[in-house]
């Protein structure tokens, strides 16, 4: 009998539907976790969520999540200022960052082109990007999207508008990811595995 | 480089790896979707957590959950007020509500009586309950504990300090799980299962 729950508690489990892998279920034994948690604690959730979605901004220059006007990266002195990586989404830069092979700075651009949800190219940073590029110290664009069709077809759009522009532009490699086994690759990626094949290290 | 992550992401990640069964992966995921997700519909979340915490309170009867002085079941005339049963936490009451076979009062523990955590008997709401079951009105004690070593523990000193009330004493039902199987069921559920087994209905 679903209705004997306080409306509060259905309220919660609503939202808490929401987040990525948190199922019917889940979410109900999430909320009725928090319902026996001790207050404090369970408000401190509640803070640090509105605190990430407010005391956070976006960096002026990135579209990065920031502190400040502009983002740790864009601030960091000791980063390579002749690169740009452009990506689609905040966590994407925080992935490529735990990689730790990338020393450049970044454009966030708020998402991929998607025509079938209402997103246009007018939806995201590209402008700013394209004005960025235009900064003689930039020397290259390294396309970071998804490697998806609406990935593609969004660094595909932008990679004509920087054409013009004096900017060498690069995309992340294609092929077998690491760990991987050729048996379970899809046909694509060993597509793209054999085209870009190379000499050994 | 987590250091690369702003602090009110890193602090929303280790609360959200409170919950159960959100390990580190799966909190940074949702962090990560919440940096990304409409600020209105982040603060909602946030919103719902704070809502449950602050406006609800304990019923003043069974310390259930309760939007008003009683929670919605003790303020129902329809119930059976001559059966209490006796559950650990808030979450209890839920489930068992949920199947829909209880139509009686409840009364929330608060917890099990852990030595070992600190948890003494005068940290659980039992007083209270020797006060219900005086009432002359009450004629049936369900305890529904969980049929763990604490919940039993709790189950018995329950049932010596109301032996010298004039109510009758029940307990949940132990045996097999509707739809588990005798192969995988644990010896103790299968010995409970064969002591108290039943004529066919």
């Amino acid at each position: 009998m679903a209705e004997e729950k306080p409306d509060s508690l259905k309220c919660l489990i609503k939202e808490l539907c929401r987040l990525p892998g948190v199922g019917a279920r889940s979410a109900q034994r999430i909320a009725l976790h928090l319902l026996d948690t001790p207050k404090d604690q369970a408000l401190k959730l509640a803070q640090s969520i509105t605190k990430l979605k407010t005391s956070t901004r976006q960096c002026k220059l990135c579209f990065n999540l920031a502190e400040a006007d502009l983002c740790s990266i864009c601030a960091d002195d000791s980063r390579d200022r002749s690169v740009i990586c452009v990506v689609e989404l905040v966590k994407d830069v925080i992935h490529i960052e735990s990689s730790g092979a990338y020393k450049g700075l970044y454009h966030v651009l708020g998402g991929h082109i998607a025509p079938l949800e209402g997103i246009g190219a007018d939806k995201l940073t590209i402008d700013s990007l394209i004005g960025r590029a235009r900064d003689a110290k930039v020397e290259e664009i390294v396309l970071a999207m998804n490697p998806t069709i609406e990935g593609d077809g969004t660094a595909l759009h932008i990679s004509i508008l920087l054409e013009p522009i004096d900017v060498k532009i690069t995309r992340l490699a294609r092929g077998l990811a690491s760990g991987a086994t050729i048996e379970f690759s899809n046909s694509d990626t060993i597509a793209e595995a054999i085209t870009g094949r190379g000499s050994l290290p």
